[in-house]
């Protein structure tokens, strides 16, 4: 098995970058262009691989008058931040089953600045999912399946999806910790499973992990060690509820000398610092609850918008009493 | 080796909070009464196996004027909290080498409620430690040896002090990552190194982590999955700098079923977050930052404390051309 060394670095590894696609998740995706360059600009001078501007949602199933426009991710709208894209940075978008009109709104490759499509999927969706796939890499795309919220998926429902994403159009399979509830011995297992499912077949792995229990920088690690060699991260740890594995951690870890760490510190303090004090995320105990219940962060989002969000004892009984 | 099982636990392992220890780092220990009463009833009610209530330290060399009680923990001081601390729940407190004046302010264990002394020494300190060791053995107290700074000692150092740890008359020797810079596998490392040394003593080996790279908790489990049985937690995750593996996540994750997660929020929820509006502590940019350079985390405190508090850049220049 693949190690990560010490004081050298595995060039395999490629780093992407969904600050806007998953801290969106807190504020509907309604980001100034600002915040929206600057995280372009700080992926383009951090050599980050890949950037997820957004989602390529359904206007029809979320409201415009309610979403920015990174739900959405008209070509338009991402040329209005990076143009052509003239650099090494490679683009990203999501699509989730069942919520996006991928067929119509997502263009083929050549009219479009993106690189990466990468389709997230529940398990109960997996054939729409493979249907996305094919499309994206019939369309020229790189492709990539992300099944969420592993950490409530059946082993043998989880070998059969597996089976089915070895088989598939996708680059890259993912592995994704939606409730942030796996300790490193989940992420080992599961990074060996998948790995194991891929073999052979040319794809590569990633991992996508949440900081409920503040652990998404150390279960990234231990990916890592295990031969997973695509990294989500996001600037400042932005992210829904308890947020995601902090970009700044991740390239410290990173011996690539591609990598700046200068140039993440330096968006944080400029415009995530700032940010912080409008938006809310990051490893608080509510979150550490929905986690140790292996439950979807949304009550614990839903506690923290209310007039008891610090009531960390009721919430942990109403889930213990659940 | 010992592996930590998903779903049962090993009953060997003990956790021991050193909320007011390690968090009187902040404040020079002077927190109120009602708070070190506050964690001691939540120590009992947690199955929390060890509180260490504060330091052993000289008079002479903290001044009384700008130190709390738990710099010292003279006997009527913890009597004062505990009364004869009729409970399951072990007292320690710990004493440093060169600081501590030890054979005069550590009592006999027949007139102290405290159970164990934790000798905290950094490697050019091992002669003055070995002698502590043996003095509060000798005394009458469970012992413990904790080697500082081990990321930045050598390993033939190491190696040394190790044998003689193996042969002195502590039951414990805890690995101590004092800057917060070790990644899980360091702590494989040292863990397997420890426990290789003291095989066959009856000795234990114990983890004391530090937050700056939000590896605390994760650092932590790494070390239970290697054989690691005295594990180091404060409430809130309060102490030094970026503070200590949070004492809820490792509840919630260790699933004996004598210990009480539901304590702990309350007591996060009725005093720590009050006093969270008053200390700071956390995983803060400028504590990754000396964890990234291996630094103690010294100058990162003392730049929270000024004007420049949020200039990570500057303070990353600072260190990066050092």
């Amino acid at each position: 098995m693949a190690k990560a060394p010490w004081v050298t670095f595995r060039p395999e590894i490629k780093v992407l970058d969904c600050t806007i696609r998953d801290g969106g998740l807190i504020n509907g995706h309604m980001f100034e262009d600002k915040l929206v360059k600057a995280v372009y600009d700080t992926c383009v001078v951090a050599g980050i691989d890949y950037m997820e501007i957004g989602y390529k949602n359904d206007k029809k199933i979320f409201a415009p008058d309610t979403h920015g426009s990174w739900k959405y991710c008209d070509e338009d709208d991402i040329r209005r931040i990076v143009e052509d894209n003239d650099s090494n940075l490679k683009l990203s978008a999501m699509a989730d089953a069942e919520k996006s009109n991928y067929k119509q709104d997502i263009l083929p490759k050549k009219d479009s600045v993106l690189d990466l499509i990468r389709v997230a999927t529940y398990i109960h969706q997996i054939p729409t999912a493979l249907n996305m796939v094919k499309d994206a890499k019939d369309k020229g795309y790189e492709v990539s399946v992300n099944l969420m919220a592993l950490s409530i998926v059946k082993d043998r429902e989880l070998d059969e999806a597996l089976d089915l994403f070895a088989d598939c159009e996708a680059d890259v399979v993912v592995i994704v910790d939606s409730f942030g509830s796996m300790y490193s011995e989940q992420i080992r297992h599961y990074a060996r499973k998948y790995l194991k499912a891929v073999k052979g077949t040319g794809k590569e792995v990633g991992i996508h992990a949440h900081n409920n229990q503040q652990l998404a920088f150390g279960n990234t690690i231990e990916a890592i060690v295990c031969g997973v060699n695509r990294l989500d991260a996001t600037i400042s740890g932005i992210g829904r509820g308890a947020g995601n594995c902090p970009m700044e951690n991740l390239l410290s870890f990173l011996r690539n000398p591609k990598f700046n760490l200068r140039a993440v510190l330096q968006c944080i303090e400029e415009h995530f610092l700032p940010l912080s004090k409008e938006l809310e995320w990051g490893a608080l105990i509510p979150y550490l609850i929905t986690a140790y219940f292996n439950q979807h962060p949304r009550s614990a989002m839903e506690l923290r918008a209310g007039d008891k969000k610090d009531n960390y004892v009721e919430f942990y009984d109403h889930w213990n009493e659940a």
